[in-house]
Order: structure tokens, then sequence, then C-alpha cells
């Protein structure tokens, strides 16, 4: 327990594919913690059926995302398939402030942007679908899609994986019990990261 | 889980100073996790009553010490109060090999030589007591000591206290159960960092 000691909030990003089960990740983490709070993106493109606005994400106009931009208010933005996404940088700041963590389910571009504005408060994980035939299973379990869209979803699934390098943390979800275990690991281990106690020169002092 | 990628194995050290309960976290730890093993340090000092050679250290005389030197068959070794202590290098290097980590319950030099030989591999946790108070009751309670004695010992704590920097985690003791599980977690996440996952390009060139 570094309960004791004052410590910096940190930046905790899990990306994937689909289908590598990140979503049900994010969702069991959040659920299972009570210290950490998940960022919301803001978002150009049209929500699903499935969506909430506010808790899937922010879901705006492009003139209203371009003032986003221009007011400084996004930690990093990118574009995906015609879209735009981005962090909405004051519920980060305000979180971190309060000693509170924050949780980014968010792809490679903004985790590179992020790790550029932010190196020392991040952490960065990436999950892993555990075999191809799985990968292929759940993205056809998705919708009954025809193969050509399947095969484009696994395209577009191999594009992602290949950056998994730029991670700090590499988790396989082959049974989901173990992968959020894993997960919880490697949240409570990175607390518990020298650079990031802040308090515990004042700590010691008041030992010896 | 990533049991089923390739990795190498890591170098665990735990050091405190006497009274943080660095001992039960050590024996906790290797009852609780079976791909861990103790790495037994050689020393020349005088075996202790409650001591069982080979268990809590090999205990050798200070030729056969001298000779293992001069043989390079120790990882690390230092001079403690006039005693000399090491880390046997074959059954660290046999349990790495064998895809199994280690546990080295040594103190700052040990650490700081480790670090030189194995940079990539070591993990380094220090372990604190919780207050100043609790630390001199723990320190007390060893035997029926003289107020000397013990500000003797409080001084040796705050000297080894004060290499706290030196280390990669640093976790308080205050609560037994909370401390062993933040160190099963230091555990659990450094086994999934990239770095060590050798053979994530392999597992990944399956997938896609």
């Amino acid at each position: 327990m570094s309960g004791d000691i004052e410590r910096r909030g940190l930046m905790l990003v899990l990306s994937s594919p689909s289908g590598a089960g990140k979503t049900t990740l994010t969702r069991g983490l959040l659920d299972s913690d009570s210290g950490i709070v998940l960022s919301v993106s803001v978002t150009t493109r049209p929500r699903r059926p499935n969506e909430v606005d506010g808790r899937d994400y922010f879901f705006v106009r492009p003139d209203a995302f371009e003032d986003m931009v221009q007011r400084d208010a996004l930690f990093e933005h990118a574009v995906v398939f015609g879209h735009r996404y981005g962090t909405p940088r004051k519920p980060v700041t305000d979180a971190l402030a309060a000693g509170r963590d924050v949780l980014f389910d968010i792809d490679w571009q903004g985790t590179q942007q992020l790790k550029e504005r932010a190196r020392e408060d991040l952490v960065s994980v990436f999950i892993l679908p555990p075999s191809h035939d799985e990968l292929e299973r759940r993205l056809r379990a998705r919708a009954q899609d025809s193969d050509a869209v399947v095969a484009a979803r696994m395209a577009k699934a191999a594009s992602e994986i290949s950056h998994w390098p730029e991670y700090d943390y590499v988790v396989v979800n082959s049974d989901l019990a173990a992968a959020q275990a894993k997960v919880r690991a490697i949240l409570e281990a990175e607390r518990a990261r020298r650079t990031r106690l802040i308090g515990v020169g004042e700590f010691v002092a008041g030992l010896t």
C-alpha cells in the first residue's frame, strides 16, 4: 500500500483491434476500481443506436469539434475513416489534479499524441486476441456479415495490431478473468512506481 | 494472460531496512507463486541459531568465498559489517533460461551491482515501514534490547532507507495483505511488459 504517500495521477491507455475484448475489459476495470475514471472522447461520427451521448462519446458537429481544436481544448485529436476523434483536456487535468487516474480507450494515433504530451504519466497497454480463428469468429459474431466484410475487418485489425511495439505492456485476452487481473495488476503496479510517488521524500523524512 | 507468448525471465529485487517486514513478504510471494524462485545468497558471516544453511544463506568460509569470486561464480558481491555476501550466478542463469523468475532479498549494494549486470531484466522494489514509531517498535520487538542498541539499529535503518531513490517501485508496508498484493501486482505487471515478451512478433504473425 502506497496510499500514505502523495502521488501523481496516471493516464492508462488500453488499445486493441476490434474483437479483442477491450470494451469489456474497460468496463470491468471501471467497475472494480473507484480510483480511475474514463476519459470520454469527442467525435464527429454519427451515434450508433446502442451508444449513449456522454457515456460512449460526446457526439458533436464538425464546427463544434473545430472550435475545440482552435481553443486548444483537446489533448489529442485525429481523423479515422473521415471522422474526427479527440480527447477533451479539462476532464483529464481535473481528474489528475484530484489524485485520480484516467483511463483512455483510444487507438494508436491517439496514444502517440498522448505520449508526446504526457510522457511520464502515460502507461499504455495493447490487448491482443488469442488467435486468428478467435479474432475472425468475434468479428463475424458482431453481425451476420459477408466474407468480404469480415475480411475487410480482419485487414483493419491487422493494421491496428501492427502498432503493438509502441506500447509499454502487451496482454493476450484468451481468458477474460485472467486478462482483467493482468490489467488491474498493471494499474496497481504503476501506482507504486517511484517516479510517480512525489511524496516519498517527505514520507521518508518522517521515518528517520 | 500473456502465458501464450514466450518471454524472458525477470529478476525481482526486494530491499528494505530491517523491521519493514521484507522477510514475510518474500516468503508470501514464494508460497503464492510457483513461477518465481529465491536466489539464496552466499555469506561468510556465522549462521544464526534460527537460520538453515541453503535456505537462508549458503554459509561458507572466507577462502571458499574468495574462490567463488576468482572463478567469477558470483553475480555480485559486497562487504557488509566485515562479512562478505554474494549471489551465486549459476542458479540465477539456470532459472532464467528455464523461463522462471528469480527473487532477490538483497541490500542496496547488491542491487546496484545487479543493475549494472542485468539492466533490462531487473525490477527493484523498496519496502518502507509505515512510520517512525512502528519501525522503532519492530526493531525493539526483535529482542529485549537497550535504548542504545535500538538507536544504533534505527541509524542503520535510516542509512538503508536513504537508498529508496535507486529503486523502480516503492511499497509502504502498513498492512501486510495490502503490501503482499502490491508486490504480487508488480510481478504480474512486469511479466506483461512488452520488452520482456520476446515472442510477441511471432505470436502476432500468427494472428493476421
